[in-house]
């Protein structure tokens, strides 16, 4: 084991080696990238979802560092949790750890952080990994990708990408580089499958400009509003430029957004025009501002939302606003994105979204873009990696008409192990690994019966029968109920007095029969299923 | 008002006009379609929604029929709802009564149900009202829209239609019979805005023919699975005239399309090739077959989701299998496809999704169709239905663009009157609707309070600490704890004791300050806010 690299990604919700990946030669680890998933709509009640690093833990002897591809919740957000039980030093660019120093502060862990700011094409080491940071296009500046050197040969692992050669004022992927780097060839790739079910090249972020520039000429005379993700960096920086040069002055609105946009322009990562940014209760005429707001996503409690529900405290949406929603969807927000637009269109804005203007396009490269990354690294080896199954499969399929053999193409699971020589590749012993439910304070206590729980609560309420009995088990006096979510108890009189028959008639048989008898009894009369607890209490008399 | 045309849209969930139209003069009114809506995903165990017909149901007598555009459930499947309250003739194409006639059967109102089949421009009557259906394409045969005409004037309701002029097979949209029937001007057009987000035409359904006869041709030697609305006979169409053409013979999987293959050949809106459909057991080489299956939403019982899941009682998914998933994503379905997707891929088979092929388009027109609707017909007044409040905007802005003044242009919500004597317009007196939720038997019902309920026990479960006292409401024993989707109990052992302490320590303070208490307790303790309530129970001591 000791002359072989293994590589193991680890994540949340079935996307595999997104939030973290472990590469592992003789007794030195590294992890690449320490993030989140956010929940999906039936897991109730849960804030984040964790990788499962207890290997890394396990194995915290051997880890030499973390190191970073870029700032983004996916890739840093986990960090705080990991480094209450590890200390090892994070590597990442100079944007990326004023990100990670933000984080640490607010849970109280940067007195014991170790950061190390890395710089694209100067090598660093970690033990025998020979780490070269190379830039890529991605949504949030500073983004970066690496050469590995290691003793069995070169893996190039991608990170977030897309092949932009014209990102608005951002940096491109540097394939130079890579090629210069990797002269010796390639031994494996793990790359970005985030878009591999979406044809075609990416289009350029200067399409977007071009848009915006237009609509911001057709909104002359009108107060313009654009909801973004705070997060997507290049995307500000193109928004500001245009504000000024169409002579607006920009107002911000939600939190994260005046966060990012203070610390991305102290660290020289956002050129904000003198001036430009004029508090939020500046005397300015409408027609004159552009208000930079949160809220594409349609969250509830985001500045959008707020303004679309009437309940911001200082802007009021008018008729004839230019709204512009420059973000794409994520998968579960659709509704509360629509019943948004609803109202603010209702409201008399003029609404510019999704398919009626090209407002956004992604920060990861299409298969145009991953054809022409595993055309230009040629590695020995192609791991898929970003991506639920269905997009590493879509990448395999293309990795193999780009020309790779099948049997050097491996899908992983997380917490699958990929174990190479140099000469060969094969499948280690898998880490057991599961997703990891944060909520509120609770981290991974909430498992599967909780949620199940919680699912069967959501659905039809519960139903405590507190039964009063005394010391012989005879019944005395009349059931209590106690119920939420199940039916409006003042309207439903009728109904619980049969409930209360029906426990006297069942009663004797005991509590596992008096359940079964009470969920049939209400499902008997309302085709629901309520969660029903009936209890004995033991009472005088 | 007995000289006036009042016009009321229903609907559910923020679809204005799609469920139902009610159109009134003097003493008479018909409802035009009757259907009900699926609940979003923050809609805790609601089953459907249904418009709120209580005016319809209070106005009976007034009624003089209810009169059907397309078989759709939105535009039907509240017919059972509204004749245990109501008895009306219904009017429907020959299809479309042949789905109603199944769902009245099902819930045992065929005996009372006067159904009256209408046909493409023969006009009938409704007391003032001459109804003339014309021919719409649209993703189930025999669609119609109406020219009614009133006494004040002309109307075109177009129901759900594209204009597609090469459906594969379908009918295509009747203006030539619209532009007849309409000489002496159109006082009103009710427009379908579903699309109007949606740039340029709808792709005719002849391209989804093209792309399944090349993947057809493509996967030759594999067995090919899809999976598409049991709805969209016209699909339907399709791929079996395909599958003939391929030689492959074709296996139903799925309850609802089933019944649908069954009613539509019966009627014979569907050509069924001899000897095509074979029984799911015939011994026959599965590279020669073609399953057509339900489940293109990922729903959870679904035939494709339980192959998925490897729990199909008679086909198991095996590698090289082709599974075209030819239907739309409809919003709030996005986790649940992901997640069926995933496994597909997982067990080996070939999946083309979404943008990977256009193996579906829309059964409604995009905003080229409506331009060119809004141009054909030319009314006086423009009312756009069938959309939720961004559609109905953006559809109007599109008729303005196409000349219509703005004060022509009414958007309604639903309950809203439009009235008019055919000289001028306005809004009357609105009625007070809501959503009626259905929930197992209980209809209407369920309100915000139980919504709200189950909302937050699904998002932290609930407490039930029973607190043991005596007749002088002095602490007598252990308070006992009850509980669900909170914490897994067995594992919360300390937390629980502490919440015991916490009792003791507040139980005089009495219900409402111990509630408080308990709900602080926890919250600094989990910060979670489970549902939290305490009972004092009086026992013996």
């Amino acid at each position: 084991m000791a002359k072989n690299l293994q590589i193991t990604p680890l994540g949340g919700l079935g996307e595999i080696g997104k939030n973290m990946t472990v590469y592992e030669y003789g007794r030195n680890m590294i992890a690449i990238d320490c993030g989140v998933m956010f929940p999906e709509n039936d897991m109730y009640g849960i804030d984040l979802v964790l990788p499962d690093f207890n290997y890394v833990v396990e194995n915290q002897d051997m880890l030499r560092g973390i190191v970073l591809t870029h700032g983004h919740m996916d890739h840093i957000a986990a960090l705080p949790y990991l480094l209450r039980q590890v200390n090892a030093p994070i590597y990442g660019t100079r944007l990326t750890l004023g990100i990670v120093e933000r984080k640490l502060a607010e849970a109280g862990l940067l007195p014991r952080a170790d950061l190390r700011i890395i710089e694209q094409n100067k090598p660093f080491h970690l033990g025998p990994f020979g780490i070269t940071p190379f830039a890529v296009a991605h949504s949030i500046p500073d983004s970066v990708g690496f050469v590995i050197d290691t003793p069995v040969g070169a893996v190039v692992h991608t990170g977030d990408y897309k092949l932009d050669e014209t990102p608005a004022g951002g940096q491109t992927t540097d394939l130079e580089s890579v090629l210069r780097l990797t002269q010796n060839g390639v031994l494996a790739m793990l790359g970005d499958s985030t878009n591999a079910d979406q044809p075609g090249r990416t289009p350029t972020e200067q399409v977007v400009g071009e848009t915006l520039d237009r609509l911001f000429a057709e909104a002359r005379g009108q107060r313009i509003i654009i909801a973004t993700f705070s997060s997507v960096l290049a995307r500000l920086q193109e928004i500001m430029t245009l504000a000024h040069k169409h002579g607006r002055k920009v107002i911000l609105t939600g939190r994260s957004l005046v966060q990012n946009v203070t610390l991305a322009s102290e660290l020289g990562y956002l050129d904000v025009p003198k001036g430009l940014l004029v508090e939020i209760g500046a005397k300015i005429k409408k027609e004159d501002t552009l208000v930079l707001s949160t809220g594409s996503q349609g969250e509830p409690r985001s500045a959008l939302n707020r303004m679309a529900n009437g309940e911001h405290p200082h802007i009021q949406v008018e008729r004839g606003d230019t709204i512009i929603i420059s973000g794409s969807t994520i998968p579960g927000n659709e509704e509360d994105i629509s019943r948004m637009l609803n109202k603010l269109f209702e409201r008399g804005a003029n609404v510019i979204y999704g398919p009626l203007a090209t407002v956004h396009v992604s920060g990861h490269g299409n298969r145009g873009d991953m054809r022409k990354m595993l055309e230009t690294v040629r590695p020995q080896y192609f791991i898929p990696v970003h991506g639920e199954a269905r997009h590493l499969h879509l990448h395999a399929q293309l990795a193999e008409e780009a020309g790779l053999p099948a049997e050097n193409v491996f899908i992983l699971h997380n917490g699958a192990r990929w174990v190479t020589d140099g000469k060969q590749a094969w499948r280690g012993e898998p880490l057991a690994v599961d997703d990891v439910f944060v909520d509120g304070r609770l981290i991974g206590e909430i498992g599967e019966i909780v949620l199940r729980d919680r699912h069967r609560l959501s659905q039809d309420g519960f139903i405590v029968a507190l039964i009063p009995v005394n010391a012989r088990r005879q019944l005395v006096g009349e059931p209590q109920i106690i119920s939420r979510g199940f039916v409006y108890l003042k309207d439903a009189d009728e109904l619980l007095a049969a409930s209360s028959k029906e426990i006297k008639r069942q009663y004797k048989r005991g509590i596992p029969h008096l359940q079964q008898a009470l969920e049939d009894f209400f499902y008997r009369e309302t085709h629901s299923r309520p969660v029903v607890l009936p209890r004995f209490i033991q009472v005088a008399g």
